[in-house]
């Protein structure tokens, strides 16, 4: 039983204020570069991409947090400042050092993000000529403009909050994301910020946040391109005035915290790309966890099990070809059960006794699919969601840059 | 210095007849029935499927191979005969002890094949009725007829011929090869069928068949889906006469067989579904070939790099996106360099000092385009070929069943 509430609308977080404001950097007139401010008391918890190729405010951003605590966050949308080699991480440090200048902090207490198209130079002149509206409107009420902000090819802001009761304070938990397409995060997501007035020690916030993300915002996937930018924050304001949380209140905050994360990181694959399906992979009865997510990979990265879920298609077949192409040792086909939203297709290596045509459709004609896989090999399993390949993501990733 | 011919036409190959017929598997009237006799003097080397899921023909067929030489070559389009458990077995075998009780020969000289849908099974009472059709019409000459009969989602037959003359012999090499979706081949491709009169002895042949499918056919991705029913052979009929080659001769032979084998395997790309582009993916100055394919295949496989293909637009971040998250330990970016059609596109991890959008695009939209990518860490390198992801695949796969 869930310990804590689901919010209907975000709620702020006491130690955190916020603003959006448009500096047009990509098109006029958008909200585009976006600015929160940390209480002095705040502890952070950030993970990022594990791609070789990071963008240039992912480096910088690394850099500082290892330098001094974070009192500001810097993002902008519509330019990723990513292979853009030297003069991309002279732009961000120019942006940090211009922003800690008028606020009177250290340069490397602003952490730099940003995301858009990967290749062209961050107009930086621009972005800086933005930076005095978007202090002068800071508030803790801003969540929703901020979380529209930080979209690129996304179609809604992605955010919520949980607020639960520890040890007699009340604790709020509220954060956003975005993320449509190049989604399959390798440690961190495109872009999520969650944070807490909770007060949580540096270690405990750094080993709840790497669990978090690996079993949420590190298992969905649209399109199995890890991004050059993902970064995925967890602040932590000690604003409520709780004492530093230990078990069992941990324990507490981790499931809400948990909640939210996965419902953020499910918000972007519902928001993928083009995406018509919500489809949840579950492997179990495997012998490893590493092996359960190879398997949930393969089939969630097959553009042929990806097309026939666009139409609605139960061409089981595909899922069963996607998991012999694995790379399993000594997978023996007969032992494996598939099952397409609780009804059995194929078992002894070929099409289930009882199955018919009929009920497959039924089920793939849901918005919502989950595949389970049985492998008959042990008792581990993994679990990982994606979303469907269909006209729609070829068209807005063939038109992206024009 | 090519020292063989490449013919315009199919060349009948002595001691290999071929016949197609309708049996009306899938389609009505269509050609989905082939059958190839081959002369008792062949030798034969197969390489089928990694898929751990593997069609019932593939493993009949392995079990045949093993028991005595081919004779047979029973191949349908319309219905792979995959996922189809105890039953698809049982229909294989019928098959060919059909075709093996009306040409008096032995049920395991017939090797069966099947290519289409995955998961339903066997029409075996209409495949079986065009069995005497198919007996009566083999001829040396069926070969463009025969290349027609194996087709599924291809637009176009591939076939090609080479000759040359080896120790005073004539020599000719012909070969067909199908399969336009569903392609990553691991040690074989989807049906291909090459053969040539050349007297060559098993051992020899085996090794020279998959040093050769290793190169070629095992060097194409269009979608990264490894199929259920790849199978490549190669027969050697002995009908020329020669002594069984050895080298120098036989070093002649397999670049001839190379040759055409490549040929076949990148008319394979250039006819994927839906494909608008064919695409060399070249990754040199690596570590190892190990790691230069890994690269290469991140690339070919990238959903965001097939869009911009489609989209002819040199949005080469999406590359270098790629690169950085093929998995290589301790990239150094900085020495990466990336070529679109040998223009310079990226260095010293950014954008080249003299490379322009205009540039770029004037080499995406050509037809062909070659993604060369040295890694500046050794001086291994490997070569794949892939199509861009349009549309067409989407559509072509979304409806394939209906």
């Amino acid at each position: 039983m869930a310990s804590f509430n689901t919010l209907g609308s975000p709620a702020p977080v006491a130690g955190i204020r916020l603003s959006a404001v448009s500096a047009g950097i990509k098109t006029p007139g958008r909200l585009d570069l976006v600015l929160l401010e940390l209480a002095e008391s705040s502890t952070v918890a950030a993970t990022f991409t594990q791609n070789a190729f990071c963008a240039a405010p992912v480096t910088v951003a690394r850099e500082h947090i290892e330098r001094c605590a974070p009192r500001y966050l810097l993002v902008n949308t519509g330019n990723a400042n990513a292979g853009t080699g030297r003069r991309g991480l002279e732009d961000a440090r120019a942006s940090c050092a211009a922003l800690a200048t008028q606020l009177n902090v250290a340069a490397a207490a602003v952490l730099p993000f940003s995301t858009g198209v990967i290749g062209e130079y961050l107009p930086l002149e621009r972005l800086l000529a933005a930076l005095p509206d978007a202090v002068s409107t800071l508030s803790d009420s801003a969540w929703t403009a901020a979380a529209e902000g930080i979209l690129t090819t996304d179609t809604r802001p992605k955010l919520g909050s949980r607020r639960l009761q520890l040890d007699g304070v009340d604790i709020t938990i509220t954060g956003m994301a975005k993320g449509a397409g190049m989604i399959r995060p390798n440690m961190a997501t495109m872009l999520a910020y969650l944070a807490t007035d909770a007060a949580i020690e540096q270690s405990v916030l750094d080993s709840m946040w790497r669990s978090v993300v690996e079993q949420t915002f590190n298992r969905v996937t649209i399109d199995g391109d890890t991004s050059t930018n993902d970064a995925a924050l967890l602040i932590a304001t000690a604003a409520a005035d709780n004492a530093p949380l230990s078990d069992p209140e941990l324990e507490q905050f981790e499931a809400a915290l948990f909640d939210l994360a996965l419902e953020l990181a499910q918000a972007l694959v519902r928001d993928g790309e083009g995406a018509s399906k919500f489809v949840t992979v579950k492997v179990s009865a495997a012998a490893s966890e590493a092996e359960a997510l190879d398997v949930a990979y393969t089939i969630a990265h097959s553009p042929l099990v990806k097309t026939a879920l666009f139409a609605s298609d139960p061409n089981w077949g595909r899922v069963l070809a996607a998991i012999g192409r694995a790379g399993l040792s000594d997978l023996e086909v007969g032992k494996i059960r598939l099952y397409l939203n609780n009804v059995l297709i194929a078992c002894d290596a070929g099409r289930a006794p009882d199955y018919t045509e009929a009920a497959g459709a039924a089920a793939m004609a849901e918005p919502d699919i989950e595949i389970a896989v049985e492998l008959g090999r042990g008792d581990d399993e993994a679990t990982v969601w994606t979303s469907d390949l269909s006209y729609d993501y070829v068209k807005i990733n063939a038109e992206y840059r024009t």
